[in-house]
């Protein structure tokens, strides 16, 4: 199911469930801390873990063609529970749902996020392409910004980051130095550090892996998920992925950001939307 | 919760609900048959009713702010069920889940599709908008293309249409006489024909009450709905919408279709994007 060259990957042993003798459909896991960003644990990382759990459940329909999110509390590091339940099997198509868990100090279940989706094979999709859809312009990778780059106080709130090779779009972080271009727009190359190539459940990761894009919007701090839905559209080819978040409406406190995955062959890989809180915005 | 001016409009009656005897969180209602598209009945439709379940269950929260539909198998006209779940009740977000069931030849329930969402209110959102999304350039109303002028064909499979007053704009429509732009788009002015005025609720319908895109790309035929989720960002003003549906890649036999909905003040008050299954390729 996975196109990944490196064993035991980090991302591998972060998704990484066992089944609970407790129930079918149920799994077990632990949120790693070297996942954490802001106080909490990678929105994109929790999408897919449960997305692990619902492949487990759906034999011959390992990828989740669209999968919706609905982030309900702040996650953090250690044991997790999954609740799974199929919705409906079909020839080509199979809805199920998700609720991952984790335990409040008084030992009672708090859940975390409730996952819907409907899982197929990318596979086994015919392969006609009609698009209009352009991948995004990015100088070569050595032009781009490393995280090495990135301001220590950024870094300090995002541990994340260390499991990443982010090379981001020099025109799209002046944030980084208090020069934010302002067109709500942050792209760049993303690859996993440890060199794990990319497949469907990576890219759910990847898909919430930059900075929030209100960054460029002048807006420092973190933006909390409502709800974050991707469509996968191929299977990502190996190498570096051309990532790209942009925000077109900040309004009542919300703002959607809308992320796109291209591959290495050029293909649009994955498109997903989230709508979140925005920051304060500064004085 | 609703800035409804006709009573008893024909929208109004299509999502009205009653609570079902048979169990808290319950509700019972009935699918008209002036509602159906291509022999099923309309996707929107469908959310709306759902959401209006949703709504009666979460009190001081009566707007999805985001929602998440996953369609299960085709609506007809005849008695639903609607069955809801409360996840989480927060002071300013809510999260709930929906199931609305038909019954099949043998008396036994159907499952038609499933909702999650988010809640909130929407008149309680702070006022500042920051926005770089700009409503679709449509010509004045008179100018552009009424139903009436639709393929008779088409109206034969969407009484639908007949619940509408949609003025397509000229550019869009050459699809109507074999001549699709090709593009992958499709916009217009949209009003409900009995005068009702646009709330979240039918904002909803409004999501997916155009034609499939698709049929600007020389794909006519109707495209059925994996996944539908509308993000509702703010009340609409009374008076026409202007809408557009536009998809940007077709592959694997799947497109997304994002639309926006911009309201008489010219706010952005609704985005949404669905994955859909095209149309077989034309010979």
């Amino acid at each position: 199911m996975t196109t990944a060259t490196v064993i035991n990957s980090e991302f591998d042993q972060a998704i990484a469930l066992e089944p609970d003798p407790d129930g079918a459909g149920r799994y077990l896991g632990e949120l790693g801390a070297g996942w954490q960003i802001g106080g909490g644990i990678n929105g994109g990382l929790l999408l897919a873990v449960a997305a692990n759990a619902l492949r487990r459940e759906l034999p011959g329909h390992p990828d989740p063609l669209s999968i919706s999110c609905y982030y309900l509390s702040t996650s953090g590091p250690g044991p997790l529970s999954v609740r799974t339940e199929t919705v409906r099997r079909g020839r080509t198509l199979s809805n199920a749902t998700a609720s991952l868990y984790q335990w409040g100090p008084d030992g009672a279940e708090v859940e975390r996020l409730r996952v819907l989706a409907g899982y197929g094979d990318l596979a086994a999709l015919a392969g006609e392409v009609h698009t209009s859809a352009t991948a995004p312009e990015l100088p070569p990778v050595e032009q781009c910004i490393g995280i090495e780059h990135a301001p220590p106080g950024l870094l300090q709130q995002a541990a994340l980051l260390e499991r990443f090779d982010l090379r981001l779009d020099p025109g799209t972080v002046g944030w980084a130095v208090g020069q934010p271009a302002r067109q709500g727009r942050i792209q760049g190359w993303f690859k996993l550090a440890d060199g794990r190539e990319p497949d469907p459940l990576s890219l759910l990761l990847v898909a919430d892996a930059l900075p929030p894009v209100t960054f460029d919007l002048g807006l420092p701090g973190w933006a909390p998920t409502i709800e974050l839905t991707v469509h996968l559209r191929a299977l990502p080819a190996p190498g570096w992925l051309r990532v790209s978040h942009a925000t077109r409406n900040l309004a009542g406190g919300h703002f959607e950001e809308d992320c796109e995955i291209w591959d290495s062959a050029g293909r649009l890989v994955a498109q997903s939307r989230q709508l979140a809180r925005a920051p304060r915005a500064q004085v």
